[in-house]
């Protein structure tokens, strides 16, 4: 048998409120909850049954510091400058970790402050 | 033209030593480097050309709290106990987050501290 090494199943979130940090999610992705227990975890997916999906977890604390992970997005369906306007309406917020202003992808945070960046369209980070 | 979401392009990792941490991701789930430029970005990515891929990225601060975002991992061609031992092998590290002895999964951290389960091959989050 061939060996099958791991591979990621899930994108796991920590957040104060599960609820709202998984709607947008869901908004931005086209996403729809698939798993909402009694436990404070709710689970996320994407129409196809792709992987990996994302829970948000209920925690007590809030974010703190600088995320050391986070997540990059692309958009190829929509002019980058679109769906920036999209991504903010949303509830994202524009975030400064010292970025510059010469780069080529947007740093946004989440309604909980988790920064995730909006590459463009059409150039990788340079 | 049907509108398309963003979707998740790139897990970005910090690390203060992006070699060490990409070595590892590329072993626990059997992917290779892409891109490894001169700004202290190294990108791994799946032999299938799936999303998202990971950046592992450059920085000078050390972790410092429990990350909120973390991966929870899944090997479906091994039994966990064993695929345990090879990330154990591989430079994971056990890591007590407060999970307590009776969850199904298994709490481990990269060579730099990042938190990251192992779940079990057939039994979801209990």
């Amino acid at each position: 048998m061939t060996r099958m090494p791991s591979r990621i199943a899930v994108i796991a979130i920590d957040a104060v409120n599960p609820r709202l940090v998984a709607e947008f999610w869901c908004n931005v992705l086209g996403w729809h909850v698939v798993d909402d227990d009694d436990e404070g975890v709710i689970s996320i997916a994407p129409p196809d049954g792709a992987w990996p999906t994302i829970d948000v977890l209920g925690v007590a604390g809030r974010k703190a510091v600088k995320n050391r992970l986070h997540l990059d997005l692309r958009a190829d369906g929509v002019a980058t400058p679109d769906e920036l306007e999209r991504l903010l309406s949303l509830g994202a917020r524009r975030v400064d970790i010292g970025q510059g202003p010469d780069v080529s992808w947007v740093v946004l945070g989440d309604p909980e402050g988790n920064e995730f960046c909006l590459l463009s369209r059409s150039v990788q980070k340079v």
